[in-house]
């Protein structure tokens, strides 16, 4: 595999009411990436804000993306909650209509569909989940791009059942030897350039180096980081840089799905 | 005035979780009336609640209408909470947009949008928070009904806008001397057989009894009643029976906007 | 074990805003039980509620617990949600200081702490959960109960820390081979007649049959139902008239502990 | 009116989950201040950052303080929220009592209680809300201070209860003819040195210039500034330089009580 187009993905919008994550600045992100996941109010994001940041991304051709979380405020929606697989689907199905009405208010239309963190996971491991998951998106809508692990639940039934679907690569998070990574309420200050360097190795050479020290295999279409993890700007800012000096471009999801 | 045919309309899906009101019936009251009004999840009505209802009132060809409300679980949003227009504009266009996202998923439309409660009166009586409203309205929804008292300013603006407007009558509340209802939190037991008298008197001669005596106009399309006020079942039950002697048809709301 | 005197307690309060649950009539079930569990606030009970609830029981000289639960009002509780021990023991500070101070209102103590639904069985299953919630007790309150299943690691360590401890036999739960109770989000209709035999047999007998059919050995000190059974009010009238034919006395905590 | 002691106090402990709002650094503000007024979960703080902060203020010897709001996370309890007495009442209840579980756990005791934002606005304008919070502090805890500002029929009423109160001085907001604070969900950027030259002069004249350039007399206990107003770090230090260059000292609040 060599990566010759990619997707950047940020979480955006991860505030609630007065507050904002310490790390964050939406304002410069937007400029660096070509979609947005937008926190749609159960874990973060009040209607104002996510008004606000979809018009945003609208305004500068960045992708419009719903980010449904658990509903835990509190917890940041980095919490596993126990839910029945027909409660779950619904909180999305919730969360994608809110942010598909800022959307349509703002002249944009639904990108993709990329649930937040515990609840992504969970996603990922729960074959049943995904399955009616996949369901709902195919009858609702089938044109919305499904972002996930390539090693995971989702991705293997998302593809099967032809909903389009952008494999990720987490710039910021630690891979384990099955592929997947390494869940986690918070990572701690990482150096760019090394970041860079591990994305530009998984986009030339198709692999990245696991927690026990082995390489292991990854395919995707999107490179993922978070904006609250410390000096997210300068992570993105050496990954371009260094993706750019490799003859990686970045392109709209619209491209890679062949649109 | 004489009306010929109404519409009935009563809010629906007003549990949370393991709780509901205890002097619902949803199941039985669907089958009474030609539009429901269901709670979107701030004070009353969470998703998979949601998903029932919505699929419940598709499935009895009862329009289905987004009943957004403060963000007030606690109070049942029939407290009013101060915001700014911009802010309860967009609780809104949240709670909106969840629920037509049910609606696609049953096959149904949104036929309506009736904020609750305290909403319902800050609505009525703000002319800046319904012009904004109603420019959402026209914006993303044009063909979207907006249900509201006849005297208020939402009337006169979507009237003006030329966005699809219903006027309600309230049976179960009082009349104040402007023509206006009287807010409340919560009202005691009522007699149906007067309230069905009082119904049938208001489409017939086309006036209400206020709380003073007065006699004042009253104009409207659809009839509004409460699942939560005590008898809700025997309330209409009786309003249907003596609707039905008086001459006066219930019919879909499309009829009555000569679709 | 033959035991001559119990405790019977009971949730209470278990409602938010304008909703209760289907099922519980609290102002009937407070005559019948000696120690009430109040929902505070996380996954039921509002301040208002609760404080009525306090009132009630402090009435009716019924014993005032705590009844901290996950914060999942949507979920009602009984859904396991990932958290921090110190987390999940500063939610139950929190919990326990709100209704201590409705007890202090209305010139009651806190008698005891229960934790609700899946908070209960994450206690009963985390010895180091456990162990800082007692050291919590310990420090704070050390004339406060903690009620909890005989068979948990929360009964060993509130035990061997000195921390007064009251061990309950579920009327309306069933039984694992280990002793524990399977956790449910919801059990249908009981027989009141079947569960004041279970509850007379384990009283007189000391043993419960488990869902294989085995007889497993059970020791308590009170007697759990819970208010959302349905046919509540049955099953503990049955219980009381059972256990008085049986000789085994109703009486307040205190004299269980000795005081 | 010339002080020769003074309180200063401070929100505190304003954020959420992962969220802080982004101009507090309460670690560096509690070195300044001799009060908090710490968030107890209604329109900011949640239990493990409650947990932090009284722990933080007991060891810096500050008086830890509850500082209750509406149940509004959404708009940071700067939103008036109808309710009736009883219900705005407990819900202060609810919180007070969480706080003081807290200060008891970590060795210290509950110095005060300020209520937050617009229901500290609510508050100070209400009679019949005031009276019914006066009369459970006096029932539950006669020896804990209220603060309030001079102006208010809090202060009225609380003085002739006979229970202590503390009356403030807002450095960082306006006032108006009557002797009031003018409420605002935010306020812009302050120039230090003016702040404290104000608080000085209230402090050695006992006057305040009004917004329309009247001179009021103001009397108080403390001074008040928010940790969220942009500078507040510069602004309690410019502050504190200038009193004590006016000879006028910062002590606890038990001191300017007479204990």
């Amino acid at each position: 595999m060599a990566v010759e187009a990619i997707d950047i993905n940020c979480d955006m919008g991860e505030g609630f009411g007065a507050w904002q994550l310490r790390e964050t600045d939406d304002e410069a992100l937007i400029k660096l990436i070509s979609s947005a996941n937008i926190a749609t109010g159960f874990h973060a994001g009040d209607p104002s804000l996510m008004d606000r940041t979809v018009r945003m991304a609208a305004e500068h051709g960045v992708g419009v993306g719903a980010h449904p979380g658990y509903r835990d405020l509190q917890g940041f929606g980095r919490r596993r909650i126990d839910g029945s697989t027909a409660e779950l689907v619904n909180d999305i199905v919730y969360q994608v209509g809110a942010i598909r009405e800022f959307a349509k208010r703002h002249g944009a239309h639904l990108q993709h569909v990329k649930p937040h963190g515990a609840l992504y996971m969970e996603l990922a491991g729960n074959a049943e989940f995904s399955d009616a998951f996949v369901r709902y998106m195919r009858a609702v809508q089938p044109e919305t791009a499904i972002f996930c692990m390539g090693v995971s639940a989702t991705y293997e039934i998302a593809k099967a059942a032809g909903q389009p679907v952008i494999r990720e690569f987490y710039a910021d998070r630690d891979y384990g030897d099955d592929g997947a990574i390494v869940f986690t309420r918070r990572v701690g200050r990482l150096d760019p350039e090394a970041v860079a360097e591990k994305v530009v190795k998984a986009c030339l050479n198709g692999t990245v180096t696991t927690v026990t020290g082995k390489e292991v295999d990854v395919e995707f279409e999107s490179i993922c980081f978070h904006s609250d993890t410390l000096g997210s700007k300068e992570i993105v800012e050496a990954m371009r840089r260094r993706l750019k000096e490799s003859g990686v471009r970045v392109v709209p999801v619209s491209k890679l799905l062949g649109r």
